[in-house]
């Protein structure tokens, strides 16, 4: 009877391997528009102030803001406009008591006035507005460096990179920015009983499709890789041992599936020096790690708990990403019995606060992983919670 | 003095919007590896039982489970080997009492077998095998149909494709999926004080660097679209009427930014027949659409909230994409006040379960885009959220 001799904990596993990484020092300097999804290099710091100087926020006239603090509707204040600027024009005049600039969205605020009343709100009549009611100090004025100061971080290393990121760069004016480069993630599927078309003779007699490798794919795709897929080998030992040396040059990290276990054909194991085989997580026990090579289960459940609860994470650390996972409360809507001694992933629906468990078990049972949006984990000193606990739930 | 006439109502304005818009038609077949985050264009249904039969989930020997019943590990119960098969190979003898078959992940379960014990617990001398522990009837056997059954929706039209979904479709044979064509978005950006490239003359004279553009082409990638971007125009009515009617034609959407006020240059609301212009929304109120134009503010904030208020909607009716948005629940970390009769879009910080509402205002401080992760919206009737309420946090 040959089985794993200890499993090593969850935590204990994790914090092996992420030790064994470094993150890859490659950076590539990608044009904004190509960045969505990326990991920042480094600490962005602003090299101007934004905006620039105090400006109008609106288009309409500059003011002192005292001059209105009398303005009603049945009494008006009266002010004269002294000058007109169009957009990116500056006004050389100085707004005295009693007079207003008008302007542009964005127009630098001409000296003296503290406030600007919109377009829509003033009445004009020739080469003076009415003013109908009073405007606080700084009204519609964007302030020198409101946004972003100069010499301020903006963004932060590991940050993954988000439209309004992106938009934040490009208004200190930065045209491109330095993110990690992609780690390579080599993808091999060993078994014999797998096949990639459809052939339903063959599926009748025993084989079944091979699904692993296009969610690999996938799931290294959302966590910042760039898969290489190298096939499906069958289960030959010199096959084996040959596709993992290989996809080891070729990649920063390499996913075996099946072979993890101690099967008479489970052979990829055997190529690799392991830091730890078999840990307590469950689905998914029979992992193994060593060399950046994952040796991995060839049932997709059990893949798939793998990849969230130990690949995501080296590939994070590969690239430095922060926030890569959307972690949220919820309310479980019925107990969830666990495994002492086993770290369990279990499959979950987040709705509006809860968290229903999928029970559907088994590790081949695709469905279950469609029909849910996330995962809870319940560590090995735990029995598991009760209905009403609450939980964190990982999105996914 | 202009101004709108009548704000229309947040709902009311995203209602005219969706009724105004159909889903596009256009359906494309894409291989599997190509449609992550595509989103499927009608219901799957599966071709196969998945499994095709009654299988052995590992690797080991198929037996009656009521033979291993009084199995002890002080008093084994002995099974003999019948017979020895591979994966993908199927055996043709029948389990009699007393007797197993040893096969591998995925064969077919030889008849008169109900269970199958895992290699790893099984003592082996020659022929015989010696069992320690009972095992359960259907322990290691995943069932003919068990994952999905032949003529089962097994996915559901306008689901956005994850991983497992696409891990899925490879199950039960498929090879390509059928997703919606990618709606075409042309981007147009209007203003004379925006420029595109860093300068720092420009800026201290007044000038802007332009950052609507990189944000829009990011965000309608989020939300399944394919960006046009039409360059920055000037402010110059033709040019505007020009650069609008072409990206009509050659768009499913559009969206320009600035001239949606009601300056002197506001050009771009004029050429376009509104169904509304102008909404409770805060920020970004001057908002106007009709003929399947957004005319949106100049300011990001402002586009941002109109974004996610309603373009965003508007692209998930146009490829008919079910669950685009995160919805969590967070307990507020303080008050929100809100004014009445206007629809805030409040940006947030969700971690574990709370929401902090991001103080800076200003339409244009993109920094405070940059430290939310999310939004709650406080409609036109309330006002305002109390610290220690429970809202919907849609995260971003």
């Amino acid at each position: 009877m040959r089985e794993f001799k200890r499993l090593t904990p969850y935590r204990e596993a994790l914090r092996l391997l992420l030790d064994d990484l470094s993150e890859i020092p490659e950076v590539v300097e990608v044009p904004l528009d190509e960045a969505l999804g990326r990991v920042l290099a480094g600490d962005v710091v602003s090299p101007i102030d934004s905006p620039p100087f105090d400006r109008s926020a609106v288009d309409g006239y500059a003011l002192r803001a005292e001059d209105t603090f009398q303005a009603r509707e049945y009494s008006p204040v009266e002010l004269k406009v002294i000058d007109e600027i169009v957009a990116g024009e500056e006004s050389g005049a100085r707004v005295e008591p009693g007079t207003a600039v008008k302007l542009m969205t964005g127009s630098k605020m001409p000296e003296g006035a503290n406030a600007v009343l919109m377009q829509e709100m003033a009445e004009r009549e020739g080469e003076v507005i009415r003013v109908l009611r009073p405007v606080a100090p700084g009204q519609n004025v964007a302030f020198a460096g409101e946004d972003v100061k100069k010499g301020e971080v903006i963004l932060r290393k590991g940050q993954v990179l988000r439209p309004q990121d992106l938009a934040l760069l490009k208004s200190v004016g930065f045209k491109t920015v330095k993110v990690k480069r992609k780690p390579r993630v080599g993808i091999v599927v060993t078994g014999d009983e797998l096949i990639e078309d459809f052939d339903e003779e063959a599926l009748k007699a025993g084989k079944i499709l091979e699904s692993n490798s296009v969610m690999l794919k996938g799931l290294v795709r959302q966590y910042f890789g760039e898969p290489v897929f190298y096939g499906v080998v069958p289960d030959d030992e010199e096959a084996i041992r040959e596709v993992i040396e290989r996809a080891k040059k070729e990649n920063d990290l390499v996913l075996v599936t099946g072979g993890s276990a101690f099967g008479d054909k489970d052979f990829a194991h055997r190529f690799v020096k392991l830091l730890f085989h078999g840990t307590t997580i469950k689905p998914g026990r029979p992992i193994g790690y060593g060399e950046r090579v994952f040796i991995m289960s060839g049932y997709p459940v059990a893949v798939f708990a793998q990849f969230h609860l130990y690949v995501k994470h080296a590939l994070a650390k590969l690239v430095g990403a922060k926030n890569y996972e959307v972690r949220v409360r919820a309310t479980l809507t019925e107990r969830v019995p666990s495994q002492l001694g086993r770290h369990e992933f279990v499959k979950v629906w987040y709705e509006d606060g809860k968290a229903r468990p999928i029970k559907k078990k088994g590790s081949g049972i695709i469905s279950s992983l469609v029909e849910s949006n996330g995962y809870i984990e319940i560590p090995e000193d735990s029995e598991g919670y009760l209905e009403g606990d609450v939980v964190i739930v990982v999105l996914y």
